[in-house]
């Protein structure tokens, strides 16, 4: 156990963005709610999963949306609070701790002001390692947690309750009733025990996310290379330097889907390189080659920064970095590469791990 | 009190149909469902309003999606009982009694089925004395009662609970889930204690629909003029005899909303009427001249049997009476009128009573 204070949340919403993938929503709002609850509230604990006793309840918290939406539309800041109450009254049973469904983005942050406001540990996992566009979409799927029951808030004070058959339509479900909501509001899903946390969660990624935000901030300090101390820092790869020279985005009230084109430079230059995305970066090609696709992580750097960038935000003419990292070996498996893989957002290319 | 028998269904079932105005679902499913319900586990208890103490719960059920889909849609025969047990649950309190949201078609029989299921008593009185399209037009909302928490049942086993800042929001919410549910699921709603429900609901509407549904049969065995004797059970007035020259219905997964054209027979021939509807009839015109609109009830007839017709049934060739009946007071205030008179469909006629 370690207590996250006000400071570490800034290296945490930093890595939580290279997590996110592009997706996950801009933190930056969940950020200074989370640093204000710590302020008001005191600091919290972050366990270790093993530090986590069976036979708890344990209970995820999340915003849910279209990430552009999340950073236009003003929340309240007390949705994933009210989610998060209105399941622990549900079940009726005392919440031992909260976790971030998913490490990206805003996604990792906002589980910290619930946990503050409540004053409860937080646990050092997530159900993806990353982020990814659909509810189902969690390791805590391949291990059988039902996501039920699902509790939803929005800003206007509707609140819902939803017990769905499967992980699928807790998605359909949610996901037609954001839509009028104005595009997003905050969930608390997949309530498990201490138990099923360990054996399905994806482990330490809030420390992760920490470590990689740090290696961005230290390696300015110490005046080398931020964009080779994040790939080691996180094993990953670089895979592409280039200019965006076509960005095309879609909302549907639900999703930003869309493809993001870039031109090389540097050692890239001449070759091209096209980032598919929904929510989160999907799939890199450069011509007819898939280069790296979900699973695996594929996120966008500022070109002389390597501050990761959130898709809303590019814009024709940006300089980036494309990088790659591995994912969780959870979802290495056939169920794993079927539920997040490729060929789960319709591409028939073959998952092949960078 | 009296016992509501499997033979008492049929009058009310056929009454429902005239209460419905055209919309409501037909009751042919419904009422197969109660009877059996109450061949298997007795006869329902109906009780005036009067007769229900004030410091009681009533939850009244529906059937809610376009009727067309009801219709079409099978159903596992639960999903009202899922619904409502679903509430009681929720409530942690016994529920003393239910009854229908609207008396009109399916949703004027199915109430007994889980009235019978759950060995409780029917209320004789509903939220509108007809039927509507809009989950917040009920009497109950003009008294400020919240139809929160309302309860959702699919047939596959889907289950939500809704607390809505308004019963506008309630609308909003299960009319976006149950497109995805395949446009048809039940609901449990306006939890209320006895006294609201005596101020608030239409009273004695099932007795009216068994009285509307015996004018038509008794009148065949007697030989005398069905669509009279029903008129004057009704206090209803004939409004047009035609032929259907165009029926056009759009279903967009919620409602059915169109238009069918009518040409006139006997002491009507040579002029034509309009009937809009959006699930129900909601305005009869004549050239520029509204004849009828909500919130009076406009209900079509087999030219011969004095038959209620459903929107979904009418054909090209159908020849229908056309009659009018007056909607209850509650209707005829000046919120009733906004809440469910032609403005509140966008027609901008003011409402003139028949």
């Amino acid at each position: 156990m370690r207590k996250i204070t006000t400071q570490d949340l800034e290296a945490i919403a930093i890595g939580s963005t290279v997590l996110g993938t592009g997706g996950g929503g801009d933190p930056y709002i969940g950020k200074l709610m989370a640093q204000n609850a710590i302020e008001q509230f005191g600091e919290v604990p972050l366990l270790d999963p093993e530090e986590v006793p069976d036979d708890t309840l344990i209970v995820p918290v999340a915003a849910f949306g279209a990430p552009v939406i999340l950073l236009e539309k003003l929340f309240n800041g007390k949705e994933a609070l009210a989610a998060f109450e209105m399941m622990e009254k549900y079940l009726g049973e005392k919440i031992f701790a909260t976790m971030p469904a998913e490490a990206g983005g805003l996604n990792g942050v906002i589980p910290f002001a619930v946990a503050a406001e409540k004053n409860i540990p937080i646990i050092d996992a997530d159900g993806m390692g990353r982020a990814y566009p659909r509810l189902e979409m969690v390791t805590f799927t391949l291990y059988d947690i039902p996501a039920s029951p699902i509790t939803q808030a929005d800003e206007k004070g509707n609140r819902s309750i939803y017990h769905t058959i499967n992980n699928v339509w807790g998605e359909t479900m949610v996901g037609s009733t954001v839509i009028p909501m104005g595009g997003s509001c905050f969930i608390a899903c997949y309530p498990m025990s201490g138990k099923q946390m360990k054996e399905a969660a994806v482990r330490n990624v809030i420390s992760k996310a920490q470590k990689l935000g740090l290696a961005i901030g230290e390696a300015k300090q110490k005046g080398i290379s931020p964009l080779n101390n994040l790939l080691s820092a996180g094993d990953g790869k670089l895979i592409f330097k280039g200019k965006i020279i076509d960005v095309n985005v879609q909302t549907d009230g639900r999703w930003n889907k869309g493809i993001c084109r870039l031109e090389g430079l540097e050692g890239y230059a001449g070759q091209q390189m096209q980032l598919d995305f929904q929510n989160e970066f999907l799939i890199a090609t450069s011509g007819e080659k898939v280069i790296a696709s979900v699973p695996d992580l594929i996120t966008v750097l500022d070109l002389e920064t390597a501050e990761p960038l959130t898709i809303e935000s590019l814009q024709y003419g940006y300089r980036l970095n494309v990088i790659a990292m591995p994912c969780d070996e959870k979802w290495k498996s056939k169920a794993g590469i079927a539920l997040g893989g490729p060929s789960a957002f319709g591409y028939d290319s073959p998952y092949v791990p960078i």
